[in-house]
């Protein structure tokens, strides 16, 4: 009675064929994702499966919230089989949510287990994986060789001094590459607190005095020449709203003291500081091809109460639809100009920017690669089988489909490789769908060449991780 | 050679039978419409239907006035059978569209009527209408009755005495409760004409002087009083857009008396005074365990040329796309920064809000309620099978689909009970389709837990009418 | 192995009979293209199939960009054959993507090809067309036949002598209608580079100073008679976004000043000098029954860099998804208060505007025309399958389908009458579903009306290109 098998989510005869020669066996390019590399260096092992879970995903947080769970048996001191419990309680009504597919891909790649999960058989699981959890193979490291993962980009503080991705490179018989992104967001969020103090420890970490708006480049152009050592291929931001606000050298230096003295800075200040940093670092990428990722829409922390109570990444955070892709554009078109505009994926967490984005894309190519400009694979309240499809039907529409860079995890569990494997099934099932209707002629070299480089060989090439 | 039958718009066998086994009997909360009280108290009956279905339908009249008819033939002057031959003429054309549908389910369920109504057979259906509206049963609360209906929830200004309200509980051998709404739009809107005599309307009411915003305030706290006296579950707000502006009482007050002078409040000082009396309103609901609902996102009365000639609610109505999420939300979260966030039902006329507000619910769930904070169904120009099914869709992908309270009518009319009908068949297609393509197990127990509960046992709980 | 064939994109059987009986043998009215009237009049013929596809098409252009093209092999000196083999290459990866579709529907419709064209086939395809392309019937006027085209409307500037328009209607062989249609947007562009030696070029033409915005208007009005002399039906304008800003004459005046004397006149002033000449112009169009053609939501030239190496209209073209229904909606109203709205299609390049532009529809027709206000056919960008059928379904949602004027190629290539029977399987498709889903009666006198009615019939009268 369980739902996974061989064939789930391929729902054509093409679908299958091309899942099975072309797709699955594909190594896994998990280029931008929020593991901690400290789990993997130190081969973390888990002691209950509510650890595994439930211990760090806001994902599933929101959703047990939704079904009036007190606070103590989502993210308190309330027992773990508890947890665990509010959770399958939970799953049972999340019909047609992507949880529901993963929960159950993950039991059935992880732990064998083909049934349902739901408030009654929660025991049986809870037993199951606990029991599971103790082999020897069911460590960080275990997990990720099961998974077939050729490469792991992480995602790093240019502060960070990369010690564990040095003692994961050390241990020559774990063969997953596992590189650092670097991401400078709380350097460009003048708006925010924390942000004096996060400069104080830039100083400290780069041994120089951080007094103008240079002196702050120059440290993070340090520090990204620091990653770009240890084998970082792509750099990324996380912005509430595309910026592009342009102001003085003079007025920004101003700004700067003002929030060096604790002040926060706030509207269009905060902005033209913002994109005076960003339009530098895009430089610095563009020189080093490092890929630059921007990450935008998205409300942080929209429930102040819990955000007090709690602190950021918890799950209250949401889409943002105020439209910002005229700042954007604008930003890519500077970039353009000065003639250092690097690869770039875009993402925005409002799925109203489909198309627009798609339209972007092609107004910025070059002969640097193939599809140097890309529209990111659906990012998190996107990334469910329709929010995968409009993204891939969007860029199939407007641009070329068979250069994108495909699919990534952004996420912090070991046991979300299954995702990539949704994806594949997502992306075999339209494309199957193409050929069965006659869109697309069943050519299967070509076909071949489509999804092994969309599941694999695109990014390899473009973030340049054989080389 | 008529279109409805058992399996209207029920695409798969699943979801035949789910329709049959756990959707079709259940009865119907209609929890949020627009029928007149006095219509059911008096139990009004129909002459033609004409009457019935063009006389107050402007979702109609939009559409006759689309096919090139002159306004006397649609809200004029013309003889009835005329105005239903403009309908029926007009119907040919409207292919895809939902009044195609709702019309046939009409015709079939009240009247018995299998055939298509079009210009040729316009006159059969005006003659079998016509005879079939003598019957005993075809009275208000006869059409209620046949519907199985166990909940009526009415739109009420609160100036109204609730008489008609009083009168229907009166009558015992009516089974149906009829309960009253509370939508004080008219206290909202200072930027309007006639803010001024309703604010006089209400002093007369509640028997008291008023001047300062906290007169206001006071004044409503006790008409809502005297609604939840009256059996009232839920409020009602229909804003043009989201707001949230805030200033100082000194002001507030400043404004309330340019206003009760005649002027007409604009811009961010009317937002101001509407985001204040909106904040106390939801602490009132709050506080008595009221639904609070928010209709947003419309550009009422575009067309002003036939805005002086026919008034409001006419048909000249537009939907907006302007942003104003992060309005909302910040609403939202100085409610729960207050402990006096209530349960909230969220409808945007906009449907590129959809996936923003189901975000929104996950961000302000809490012990109260499973699913506190909802995602109205789709609403007004989205009530069609394709708007019910992005709703549904989306909020399935971001929230839990079996915590949603489901379908409304929003509906002035006594026949418009089908709606419900069309919904749970566009639901159980869905959840039927997810079933059949292996996405969700065929687990019955689970399956009737969710239909059941959308349609039908969610409600009575989130409402509270079972208390 | 190709894909064209009888039933290309005809997914129900149902499809297939409405496009064969109804669809299929209906003549092409292209009321809005962008073919050079000169090449028609000429009767040109093309040397080899580059020249055809890839001298003017910056839909081409970007999609071969996508692929890490250098801009030489494009747009640049490289040698024809090396081009096509660059759109051959790329073609493979655009799985998906219109473009595929379009040149195979062309290569089976011009060339007899049936086969798929891609890097190892590009040679045999070059072959073949370049030896087509001399056969006598492969001329302007040749293809044009071929295509049973009984209107073209092409897209011109007031200042235009219409002359080859002249020359073509002499030619009494040749069947086809062509018929100016009027757009000012360089009249209208003050923010804009150029506007000066415009307003100097229509000073010249109408043989009048033009020093008040009275001037302009009287010139531009003189323009609009003569094209109406010249058999126009249907006038255009191009906005980046759409606009309504009040202003007083004498400040319109002395913007003007400002801008003859050569400033760039930007923000509000720009907008109010355009609302202006649109509320104008309209007004000019109603009483002549000229039908105003409404396209907005456009960024223009995106990349500065190319845009100053290659110009407009070369592929840098992005959508904007700023709202501005606002101002639409308002500037409707005001010409309906004035009286004078005339017979308007409204397209937007944001998809996200489908919905709130189907509302629109439905606030200002009148008895002038079935359909008075009309949503243009998916427009650019969104002329895609997808875009297509989201724009009927959204049409037929909200207003009626059977009312609408159907497809227009937008194309400045005399190759794409394809994308007339593109649409038309596409719209037979949809219709198709909805019979054999049970929506919609199969009723064939009904299906038929409305078919013929949106493939030509309703363009016909609609335009009045039939008196």
């Amino acid at each position: 009675m369980g739902i996974i098998n061989e064939d789930f989510m391929l729902n054509n005869k093409t679908a299958v064929q091309l899942y099975n020669d072309y797709a699955k066996n594909m190594p896994i390019i998990d280029y931008h994702c929020h593991i901690n590399p400290q789990e993997i260096a130190e081969d973390r092992r888990f002691g209950n499966i509510t650890e595994v879970w439930l211990e760090a995903d806001h994902y599933k947080w929101r959703l047990i919230r939704s079904n009036a769970v007190p606070e103590n048996e989502i993210t308190g001191n309330a027992d773990p089989r508890v947890k665990f419990q509010r959770f399958a309680e939970m799953l049972e009504k999340a019909i047609g949510n992507p949880m529901y597919h993963w929960t159950h891909m993950e039991l059935h790649k992880y732990f064998g287990y083909d049934g349902i999960l739901n408030a009654d058989t929660a025991e049986e699981v809870w037993q199951l994986c606990n029991s599971r959890l103790k082999d020897s193979n069911m460590s960080a490291k275990g997990l990720i060789n099961a998974s077939n993962v050729a490469v792991i980009g992480t995602t790093d503080d240019p502060c960070d001094d990369l010690k564990w991705h040095k003692i994961i490179a050390e241990d020559k018989s774990f063969k997953t590459k596992v590189v650092p992104s670097y991401r400078p967001d709380k350097a460009l969020n003048i708006d925010k607190p924390g942000f004096c103090e996060y400069i104080k420890n830039l100083e400290s970490v780069c041994k120089r005095r951080i007094e103008t708006v240079a002196d702050i480049k120059a440290a993070l152009a340090t520090r990204l020449e620091f990653f770009c050592e240890n084998g970082c291929k792509a750099a990324d931001h996380g912005l509430d709203r595309a910026v592009y606000t342009v102001e003085s050298e003079e007025k920004l230096n101003e700004i700067l003291k003002r929030a060096l003295g604790g002040e926060i800075i706030t509207g269009p200040l905060a902005d033209a500081y913002k994109t005076d940093i960003l339009l530098f670092l895009a430089g610095e990428y563009s020189k080093r091809d490092v890929v630059m990722q921007i990450h935008y829409s998205v409300i942080r922390n929209a429930n102040t109460k819990m955000y007090e109570k709690l602190g950021a990444d918890t799950g209250f955070d949401c889409m943002s639809t105020r439209p910002c892709g005229d700042e954007l554009i604008r930003f890519l078109d500077a970039l353009e100009s000065r003639g250092s505009l690097p690869k770039t994926v875009i993402y925005s967490l409002n799925p109203n920017d489909n198309a627009m984005i798609d339209t972007y894309l092609g107004a910025f190519q070059s002969t640097q690669a193939a599809g140097k400009i890309q529209h990111g694979s659906a990012w998190w309240f996107n990334d469910t089988k329709r929010g995968m499809e409009e993204q891939l039907k969007s860029l199939a529409d407007l641009s070329l489909l068979g250069n994108f860079i495909g699919m990534l995890t952004d996420s912090r569990s070991l046991l979300s490789y299954t995702r990539h494997d949704y994806f594949r099934r997502i992306l075999c099932s339209l494309i199957g769908e193409w050929v069965e209707s006659g869109e697309y002629p069943d050519d299967r070299k070509a076909l071949k060449n489509i999804i092994e480089g969309i599941c694999y060989k695109n990014a390899l090439e473009y973030f340049g991780f054989n080389k």
